[in-house]
């Protein structure tokens, strides 16, 4: 599948060599990739500049925020939270009548007391790039762990589960083919509608608090529960 | 020890049988009860009148709020969130310096789109009490699973886990100490300050869709994570 990825940073540059290396075509858009490629110095985050990356992903181009979205089968945010919108945006999501969103990114406030989310509890970021791109069929999922467990899974022991949620099937049944491509195969929970993004994305605080008592970042949950009759809904 | 329960609804029963089953002084404080004895039909959820269930635990007597905060060596919250504080301040926490209250109560709220919570992202109902009674310990913990997993872990498979937060190591400790006796020993995960429990709290929303995806609420989440150094700050 021609997948295009939108954001250089940690997340997108995982997902990017992940899907490739099992067999899709991959992109990573950005908004300026002369401005990307002439970096030198690592960023804020200490990610190493993304030229050297590239030279060790030749198979991945880096292309335009506009290029990502005019030829992607299915589009991938992995920008920032507070930058996704404008992203979309650009990437020209509102003229793709249903093309499928893989939202993976999380609102992040990082502040003097923790983190939190810049929209939560009644809305999520999910929810918000849905209405703003009606026409694309959004599905959350991989925004619950972080980006070296997203392609890598078994850096985690045990049956650890990543969740999806969004509006439309079909587009969860593909996003859930490619999480199995991925590793996750026989680990997917579907939450429901995309209204349980919410849920996903304020998880992500009690992750990062685990993440702390724990001492590492490679870390996820599985879900437990009594058995039910008729059989469970989580699918595989 | 003796240990009073704010809150006659399924919460504060199961914690109170649960507690006093172990060998705990328990009475049930609630603001009127008389009232709360007269009642011969259930309640809006669907629980059986509170006087069905004395007769099937005499062990535990019924008392007002005030008594219940006057002679408690340990003051659990099992009220509704939304009636938490007034709850807290008529039982008089603010006059016991140094009370350790166990917060179980989530600030659900239940609307017409799902589940959300009056208190969240920047705060927690939890520290919202902390700052009401600041004499008062808190120590949040058991918000995550329902009343019935609540004092009998066991009801769900696996290696499942129990947070705390709190900003007094001893309440912690204490407290810790009393999830022991009800099933949890070795099964406690300290996320550390008070500040954690939005996370805590913030996940309900996560578990509630769960639930609902897997068919029951006798669920919860174990935290599975690579190995670190030096070894984990998980309690035992």
């Amino acid at each position: 599948m021609k997948i295009n990825v939108l954001g250089t940073g940690q997340v997108g540059r995982a997902l990017a060599a992940g899907l490739a290396a099992v067999g899709h075509e991959v992109a990573v858009g950005t908004r300026d990739p002369a401005a990307t490629l002439a970096r030198t110095e690592p960023d804020a985050q200490g990610t190493p500049p993304y030229a050297r990356w590239q030279e060790e992903h030749p198979d991945v181009r880096l292309v335009t925020l506009a290029e990502a979205g005019a030829d992607a089968e299915l589009l991938v945010n992995a920008t920032s939270g507070s930058a996704s919108r404008d992203a979309l945006a650009a990437a020209g999501v509102g003229e793709r009548d249903g093309l499928v969103v893989l939202d993976v990114a999380n609102p992040l406030v990082f502040g003097a007391d923790g983190l939190s989310l810049s929209v939560a509890n009644t809305d999520s970021l999910a929810e918000t790039l849905q209405r703003a791109f009606p026409a694309a069929r959004v599905v959350k999922a991989l925004n619950t762990v972080n980006s070296a467990v997203m392609v890598d899974p078994a850096r985690v022991p045990g049956q650890h589960v990543m969740f999806v949620a969004g509006d439309d099937a079909a587009a969860k049944d593909t996003v859930t083919g490619l999480l199995g491509e991925l590793g996750w195969a026989g680990r997917v929970l579907d939450l429901g509608g995309l209204r349980a993004a919410r849920g996903m994305e304020m998880y992500v605080v009690l992750w990062w608090y685990a993440a702390r008592a724990v001492g590492t970042f490679d870390l996820n949950v599985t879900v437990e529960h009594a058995a039910t009759a008729p059989p469970t809904a989580s699918r595989t």
